[in-house]
């Protein structure tokens, strides 16, 4: 019913452009995006928990939450604009005026949204010759090019798109995102924009983007650090002439779209976490609640014990437990098993007589399952995690200076 | 009115004899400790809040918690017994009878504890032996052996002791204490056993120790994980003839010369984390209610991004406030203030305009303090951390194995 399109990106999505220039914030890379819908778009999003809140997340937060059709998203990287006062914010406005004069479009239609250090203000000039540039820059190919400049710590672009077949004819979900450090649950340090030519009112755009954010950016993690930047947005342009309404076999099958795209953008952030050597697929299994299973989760992911064991391809299990242990769950330990991949690591009443070997070589694939079943109930879920290593360190020791 | 007595340990306490030994559960070092009090003591104790506990941990706590007296501990490092189900239960069991016996003390006067890897059998017959051996070395000169025997981790061994004058004499006070990694609020893997010769009844004793460990073992964070085996113990023999009563003038005093001497303990701990080079005292002050300023203490004391700025004497305020941010207490970030050592960081409304090489001057130092104003009350409260290096990955990818 719907498959990847290759090298697609938020441009393989029709009335979609897009665009990604250097502008002099970051020394020699990308670091301006813009996207342009040719026709005005509804729009949803969510965004950062942090109490404290860049400028430009605070003024597209209230046009998202305005309900109005947007037209345009700009993003810079190399500066958060977080914690820069009014002047952060009478920029922030600047930046969008600035932004919607040379598109002829009213100021409410673009989004702005930015990413990189804390506590600097936006040096405007640079900014407003990089805007006087990059509208005249977008275009039906720009998806890759607005993907490698959202990019801070990241080493990869991350952009996908997919075809949607649906009864009336064939739709189109494409998108981009960054993320590589601060990453954890509920928006961290990650920014996603998400486009889409079907047409879809407000209120199913939400469900649909809350309930596949949560399933994917809400549920992986780097290292436990939340951003004071972060936003999902999408966009739904209606250009393919084909309508998504509530409740339909069209929602059912571009939920499922939306909810794969999603989580191979967040798999992506995670593979490209800061210094990560492996992507860990965590689930757990056979818990009471909901709660119960995402809270032993996001404990058994943020522990640095657990994520330098994976590094090193021990099989520590004794830190995945101690990690339960500690998540506050009211749990049997005795009654809990563990697998890496298909390899029982952890039997009931603590047996463990795995093979060494065979355990270690599954810890030192690039990509490991690790199951814990708390045989309790029948809650489950799946969170992905990284390894931690001396180069997230290096990385996070020398940022900004 | 209370002085540090020079490379005081437990076995400065009048009454208090010890030893620490190697009996084979390390390659080479010191793995078994024995403290050992002439006269049954009073014994209080706060334990590990993980769900999993380690089976010499819920043998000591029941003891412990019947409120009875004690006269010994024995310790043993390189094997945690957690995790171990039934046979580890009937291990820990043997381990206290056999030393009891060997004491000639009934079997509910010698408390037991152990520290090291998770999820395997305690080595019976070494075990076994050990205890015999050390039953006979233990001396009023042995507390420095034992602080090095009940090691893991650690690089140093931590012990102090301190004489306190009070009006009808003089008292001592000594401890032993360990814990390098897995550090975290509550109790993580950390030991401290505490001794005074002062005469204290167990309800003024429990609540000295509780208030103490309150504001230092419990306001320590290294990593953000908590172990399944940690335990303070403290004991008072009574030796001295000297009491302590509820609501007396001895008992602010001796009050004092506890917390002291745990803080001191709490920050050794923390100065030999895992591959730390740092130590941070972490100051939040002005805050609505202690719950406030402790919420952000723990937040900050435990950020990655934070941890490795400090690594990398990077001043980069941005990510303490992102901290500030994340924890969950509602703040004004506009209003916050920073302050490393007297250098002011950060001002109101975001002002920023410190000295780089200043503020990188003092996060170059070995200590640093870290002053955080909320500017919104009067709660305040003191944690201590340590920086975040490419050793602690170092050694945590390869402590099992």
């Amino acid at each position: 019913m719907f498959v990847p399109i290759d090298k697609g990106s938020i441009t393989s999505v029709k009335g979609i452009k897009a665009a990604g220039i250097h502008a002099g914030l970051k020394r020699k890379r990308k670091d301006l995006a813009l996207i342009v819908s040719d026709t005005p778009a509804s729009v949803s999003g969510t965004f950062t928990l942090n109490k404290v809140q860049a400028a430009p997340l605070q003024i597209s937060k209230k046009i998202i939450n305005r309900g109005n059709k947007i037209r345009a998203i700009l993003i810079n990287s190399g500066n958060a604009n977080a914690c820069t006062g009014e002047t952060g914010y009478k920029d922030a406005l600047e930046m969008q005026k600035l932004c919607a004069q040379k598109l002829n479009m009213d100021t409410n239609e673009v989004i702005i949204s930015s990413t990189g250090v804390i506590g600097e203000y936006l040096p405007m000039d640079i900014l407003k010759n990089g805007i006087e540039t990059i509208v005249n820059k977008v275009s039906p190919d720009g998806g890759v090019d607005a993907a490698k400049a959202i990019m801070t710590t990241d080493t990869k672009a991350k952009h996908c798109a997919y075809k949607i077949r649906l009864k009336e004819g064939e739709v189109t979900l494409g998108g981009i995102a960054k993320g590589s450090g601060m990453i954890m649950p509920n928006m961290a340090t990650m920014l996603a924009f998400i486009a889409t030519d079907a047409e879809i009112g407000n209120k199913v755009l939400r469900k649909m983007l809350l309930d596949s954010v949560g399933n994917s950016f809400n549920k992986i993690s780097v290292d436990g650090d939340t951003s004071t930047n972060d936003m999902v947005v999408m966009m739904a342009n209606g250009v393919s002439g084909v309508k998504i309404t509530e409740g339909s076999e069209n929602e059912k099958i571009f939920s499922e779209a939306l909810q794969q795209m999603t989580v191979q953008m967040a798999k992506e952030i995670v593979k490209d976490g800061e210094g990560a050597t492996k992507l860990i697929e965590l689930n757990v299994i056979g818990g009471k609640s909901e709660d119960d299973v995402n809270k032993i989760a996001e404990t058994i992911a943020n522990s640095p014990l657990f994520k330098t064991a994976i590094y090193g391809s021990d099989p520590n299990w004794g830190r995945i437990i101690a990690a339960v242990g500690r998540s506050g769950v009211n749990i049997n330990p005795a009654k809990i098993e563990i697998m890496f991949d298909d390899v029982v690591i952890l039997g009931r009443d603590y047996t463990h007589d795995f093979d060494e070997e065979e355990a270690t070589a599954v810890l030192s694939k690039k990509e490991i399952s690790i199951t814990v079943n708390l045989n309790e109930g029948k809650a489950s879920t799946t969170w992905w995690t990284c390894d931690f290593t001396e180069k997230y360190i290096e990385i996070n020791a020398s940022y900004r200076t």
